[in-house]
């Protein structure tokens, strides 16, 4: 079963594609500050909806929002978590919706642990490439990581 | 110039499309709480991008969001509202942002008119058609008339 997992954001998004524990993708979409708002949204929507189509995954794992004390931030990764959403709904996608505290879980065994020591464990759990990866990447790594963890559990 | 109005929601959605003073079409699209919350949004998405699509806007005036005590419905409400951008992104629409304060002092000339007043202003303004209208739908109107407003006084 291929997995979709996606961190979301406005500014950036990460993007992972796992099958099994093969991590078959993975990037970090970023849009310009200079760009306008909407076509920020268009840029993120159409960047997944391209890697949907190239990878065809049947599952997305997404982040869960809280709000935190940057709320203006807080309402544009809304914006882009629900742009990533309707694509997925478009592409008939099943969608599952991780905490933070629910990826931490799965990956460490300890739901209150580290982001060092996050990537630290999926770093263990696949076999990463050699290029540097930006947390947002890493993240959605382990948000694949969750789902295939939550299936083993059922 | 056509003008799609939208005032944001996820399970209520106002649409309207004005051109000069006349009303077009107006409308509200609902969603249902049993369905997925993806397939919600892909419902609204969807919805918008018909409507695009028959009507040809070339611009769309949305609601500002801003923060109320029902946080989760916040969250919600930004997710359609990025689904909308990203429609009128697709489309090729300019869009124009106008906060309730913006749309109040254009439909009334108060900025802090209540919401009967407006009711009562957008009626006067545009010819309403003689159906029942949720306030959702009102406000989609009183934000195209809000940037036909705007653009009179630039």
């Amino acid at each position: 079963m291929k997995i979709l997992g996606i961190d979301p954001g406005f500014a950036r998004l990460g993007v992972a594609v796992v099958e099994e524990k093969i991590l078959l993708y993975s990037d970090c979409l970023e849009t310009s500050s200079k760009a306008d708002h909407a076509e920020r949204l268009r840029e993120l929507g159409e960047g997944v909806r391209k890697i949907v189509l190239k990878w065809q995954p049947e599952v997305l794992a997404i982040e869960k929002l809280f709000f935190n004390q940057n709320t203006t931030n807080a309402l544009k990764v809304a914006e882009a978590r629900g742009v990533v959403l309707y694509e997925a709904a478009r592409a008939g996608l099943s969608v599952f919706e991780y905490s933070p505290q629910e990826v931490k879980l799965a990956v460490t065994g300890y739901g209150k642990a580290d982001k060092s020591s996050i990537n630290v464990m999926v770093g263990k759990l696949v076999a990463l490439p050699s290029k540097e990866m930006l947390d947002d990447e890493l993240d959605a790594i382990a948000l694949g990581i969750t789902h295939l963890a939550s299936r083993r559990t059922i």
